[in-house]
């Protein structure tokens, strides 16, 4: 079973060897090829056929003030702009436009939405607190020491989160967030801590959260998740037993259901016992692929 | 086959739920038992047995000071001691001491290394440059508003890392970075940007350091590796053929080993075709299950 989950499939060449030199950057802002992502402070601005737009680079353009995201086939280059937080900017609005997306525009967005936001929340050295800049054609900042910075370089966060299915006789554990949509069941999931493997992380999540000890930890899938720069890795675990002891700061409920129930859930029948994450969730490919196992 | 790579198995209980109440904190630093992981700078002081070495907390101890590190199958709480950056500390002297320490006491190394040096170099705001303090008993820094920050809260970052074979007719392919020792050749290796998958960031990697298309990535193993915080996402993956195109950038050689030569360089034959990476390393783990699999 090949799995494509949500935001992967990244179809441009990120050149990162074109990141260093300032004179191919300056080329690269010179070709009227060029394309510039079309943004709305993090969310996109849709096309006419509700897909991405882009529009040619200005003439003459502050190269350290976009990030390179790439070339496609024909080798033209695409950029972003980095800005400033936009005040008063509707979250979360680019929800009502994912569907508009390919799969290849789902996976320029969400690159090009994390490292926009990253920039947006990272002006300044967390070493030493000065003010910094944009360097590697957006892939960087510097704490630039002749400007009376430390010197430190910093680089974008991707964040690893585990998001799993513990399984039990037939049926895996499924939990509900409070902020959840009513219905909404998904796997648990929790960010990986400094000091710990993708097993031990899901080991500790799945005890802390539910109180339900978990072995035999298998890699399933993976997928980037821009909200703002988490790495979702999905994994699919044994439970020793069936007894929940929920964490009642982090789920208003949990639940097990077996296959029918989750085939019936990602079909959208309405007597499913829970409403899926949506398809671009990797909570998605995971319950797909776990409902297509042998028993 | 079961896979422990080096410095994973943290056998503390991390204590999750006990990191947000300055009382419960209180009372655990004012636990008789208590014990401070005794480090210099982050370097671990070695015991009389060559394992790490603990020492009571003082009394009335800054709880602000330290980092929980977790509670041992008594309940005893363990901690680390933030502190400011050591100048002129000798770099990695870890290396020479890994020997001495139990696999419990490397992952319990490698998460409170991790963490600490997180804090020396993460003592200002990336959002707003102000000056952040410690809390969640070390699990997380604040920019205080109500002493003029912005009120962001960070959190210790954990830089995914993919480490991978490329597989062709029965060998792999190995690269050697001009900064290795002399002979020794390891799995290829760099770190996942926002936007892409593990699988994708393996197919890139590969691409831009070895001019190798790959396919087919499959997961087999992780690791926390505490330099100074990388999770290592070990990979396995089918060239397309075995012409290499080396990036002289990151890699001086690169060859293709088949399992008998593997074999050899892990057994550390002085005959062997490479000298293999230290056990602790994942690239070792991940060696060693390859040429234990069905050719």
């Amino acid at each position: 079973m090949i799995l494509a989950p949500g935001f992967t499939g990244y179809p441009l060449d990120r050149g990162d060897e074109m990141r260093d030199d300032m004179r191919n950057l300056d080329a690269l802002a010179g070709d009227p090829r060029a394309k510039l992502l079309q943004l709305n402070g993090l969310e996109p601005v849709p096309g006419p056929d509700g897909g991405l737009s882009w529009a040619p680079l200005d003439e003459s353009p502050d190269i350290a003030s976009l990030a390179l995201l790439g070339f496609d086939a024909g080798r033209v280059p695409h950029f972003a702009r980095l800005g400033d937080p936009v005040p008063g900017q509707p979250a979360y609005a680019v929800w009502a436009l994912l569907g508009g997306l390919s799969a290849p525009e789902a996976a320029i967005y969400a690159g090009a939405r994390s490292l926009v936001d990253w920039h947006m929340r990272h002006r300044f050295c967390a070493n030493c607190g000065h003010v910094t800049q944009p360097m590697r054609a957006g892939w960087a900042r510097l704490c630039d020491a002749s400007a009376g910075g430390c010197g430190a370089e910093h680089f974008p966060r991707t964040d690893p989160v585990v998001i799993m299915l513990a399984e039990h006789d037939g049926r895996v554990l499924l939990g509900r967030q409070p902020r959840f949509p009513a219905g909404r069941y998904s796997a648990l999931a929790g960010f990986i801590e400094v000091g710990e493997s993708i097993e031990d992380a899901v080991i500790r999540e799945t005890y802390e959260e539910a109180g339900l000890r978990v072995r035999r930890v298998r890699y399933v899938a993976s997928q980037p998740w821009p909200f703002p720069s988490s790495l979702m890795i999905a994994c699919i675990a044994e439970a020793e037993d069936d007894a929940i002891r929920l964490d009642e700061k982090e789920l208003e409920h949990a639940k097990w259901v077996d296959r029918a129930g989750v085939l019936a859930s990602l079909a959208g029948d309405p007597d499913a016992p829970f409403i899926a994450p949506p398809p671009i969730a990797i909570a998605h490919t995971l319950l797909s692929w776990w409902a297509a196992q042998d028993s």
